[in-house]
């Protein structure tokens, strides 16, 4: 059944795209009277096909609302990312096709991440106290709600048959007592982290069974925790929940033990693994000392259930000529070979002002690391 | 004998790396006296490996100068990438192993660069007439010097077998006249580029062959024209010769036909392929249409003996969410296959104000475009 569906999906993206006749269209169409729609392809079944629809991509109902209200782009990009993985685990890449959220708008969103108060019943964040006080006041938890729809071809239609939910939680929630004054803090403990999203989650999921349109499907719910706005790395998803049939509250979260880091450790601070710091120490050390100026060198490193799952190196350097940059780049994919730990996923960025000079890249089960430079005519 | 020497090389690269003992040192030893070199490595056969000293990459010994002097990077970035390119054809990638030049100093190089006159004696740009009107004035033609150096394992040492020289002619002088005044401009000739760059290089042939060292290596000779300084696409190669034994003045000149241009070529002006032109227009108007907001698309391409040799394309988008950025990514994969060129080696990188969000690219003999979708946690 799984492998029949897996062949369903290949044709039926075959079939939209080879539909096309003329060189100027790319369009395929699903019905002769309704919105034709398209799907993006597939570079790799690691990411879901995208819906087009007459030409153009079908963008969500509450598109721009996470970049307009977040400071910190970490915790967007973290959280999406972070949150199609959740989906894939139940949401094959191979059967489902993946849909910006359609059933949230901007107004709904906006609204839900807003104080709750006379003029905004449905604010999912808490009524003020009245107090300013960075420990006494109420701080807002809820800071982003990120829905993501999971379709299928059904006949000449793309049925709704899954949906993600992702709600990121405050740790820490910024806030000024006037306007030109200066940005104060309240900070959040993980045990109100947990409390809180768990109960924004039930009333969520409560609401969204009732819109119309989305039915019986599963709907998953995923709890984020945000980093600060000064980190340089997102935060982390810590549980999740898939919510099948009818049910309209939670009844079973599974915890994810995942935790985001940035390398290097400042001394004195505890990091999560030893030998892990120390390779990417070495790593750094090796490379800052390879152009007479310094080179700055900083990772973002992920952790799943304790070990590595994941590493964003930065290198940031002086541009001086095209064949520095090459000869830097193949050290790199040696020293990286070398030093960096086997066994996760890691990119390697090459930055100077002028942008992105360089990359070096190698997969979960991959030995080596491709390279690429940046060419110019 | 050739496949004696390749061998020869690797097994070079391989002593040299793997003599390190120790897990914080890459270096291996030529000497056991003398300074550690070490090579960069080879990410694959189309880059020379870089020769590294105790440690530390071997920079040029006029490091800088060009970064200083040029307003438009892309001058410098395609001057070094096609003299790269050129002494490829001379000196292979698979025999010699590159070093950054060392026998024109700064001060060697910015004097050359300068005007003659009493104070400077080895100016190689002319001595001024006088005259600050734009046409009447002896315009500046030498802008960019750079030497690259091939050199090749004897025993235990790295002895000097080649070495390239690309000199760059300006195709306009900018210059003001008063410090704080407008800056103006003295458009040059290509009759006048191709003259005064061959004048300039049999002096610069003659000098070099006396520098202590250098002796009787083949010495390549190569004259780039340089674009103007709002051009969003460097100059290029037009001309180039190869110097054998102790010939001090150029006897043969190869020419280069080689173009840059920058594609949508404006309404009204003449390019340089009209297929080339709709398939790239057709695709920037598939791409721009993808989100509700505009895309920019603009491509670097490059010509050689009138054929597309290669093309950069540069799509700016406005970054909404992480998920419209791989459905972008796959969506462009399937455009760039369907609509531009399939000869040419392409890259396509995808820019947000936040920096590179996805780059695609495909090599000169591959079918399929190869996508990286930069990540973040």
């Amino acid at each position: 059944m799984k492998k029949f569906i897996l062949s369903f999906g290949i044709i039926l993206t075959g079939l939209l795209l080879t539909a096309c006749g003329s060189a100027d269209n790319l369009q395929g169409g699903t019905t002769s009277s309704g919105p034709k729609t398209q799907l993006t392809g597939q570079t790799d079944s690691s990411y879901y096909q995208g819906v087009i629809e007459n030409g153009r991509y079908q963008t969500s109902k509450s598109r721009g609302v996470s970049v307009q209200q977040e400071s910190n782009q970490f915790n967007i990009k973290g959280f999406e990312n972070g949150l199609l993985n959740i989906s894939k685990k139940q949401f094959s890449t191979k059967k489902y096709i993946f849909q910006e959220g359609q059933y949230l708008s901007t107004n709904t969103v906006e609204n839900w991440l807003n104080r709750k108060s006379k003029t905004n019943p449905t604010g999912l964040n808490p009524t003020s106290n009245g107090s300013t006080s960075p420990t006494k006041r109420n701080p807002l938890y809820l800071s982003q709600i990120d829905e993501q729809d999971f379709v299928v071809q059904n006949g000449k239609k793309l049925n709704l048959s899954g949906m993600t939910i992702g709600l990121a939680i405050n740790s820490v929630d910024y806030f000024k007592k006037s306007q030109n004054g200066p940005t104060l803090q309240t900070n959040i403990s993980d045990a109100q982290v947990q409390s809180q999203g768990k109960a924004i989650a039930n009333q969520v999921l409560q609401r969204v069974r009732k819109i119309k349109g989305v039915g019986n499907i599963p709907i998953v719910i995923a709890l984020y925790k945000q980093a600060s706005n000064d980190s340089l790395v997102g935060g982390s998803f810590f549980d999740y929940s898939v919510n099948t049939g009818s049910s309209s509250a939670v009844s079973t979260w599974k915890p994810i033990n995942q935790q985001t880091y940035v390398f290097p450790i400042p001394s004195g601070q505890k990091g999560p693994n030893k030998n892990d710091q120390d390779a990417f120490d070495n790593f750094k050390s090796q490379v800052q000392n390879f152009f007479p100026n310094l080179s700055g060198v900083v990772a973002q490193v992920q952790y799943t259930d304790g070990i590595l799952s994941g590493m964003n190196v930065n290198i940031t350097t002086q541009f001086y000529s095209q064949t520095e940059i090459i000869s830097f780049t193949q050290y790199l994919q040696q020293a990286a070979e070398k030093y960096l730990p086997q066994t996760a996923p890691i990119d390697i960025s090459v930055q100077s002002t002028e942008g992105m000079e360089s990359f070096l890249s190698r997969g979960i089960n991959q030995k080596n690391f491709t390279a690429h430079i940046f060419n110019s005519y």
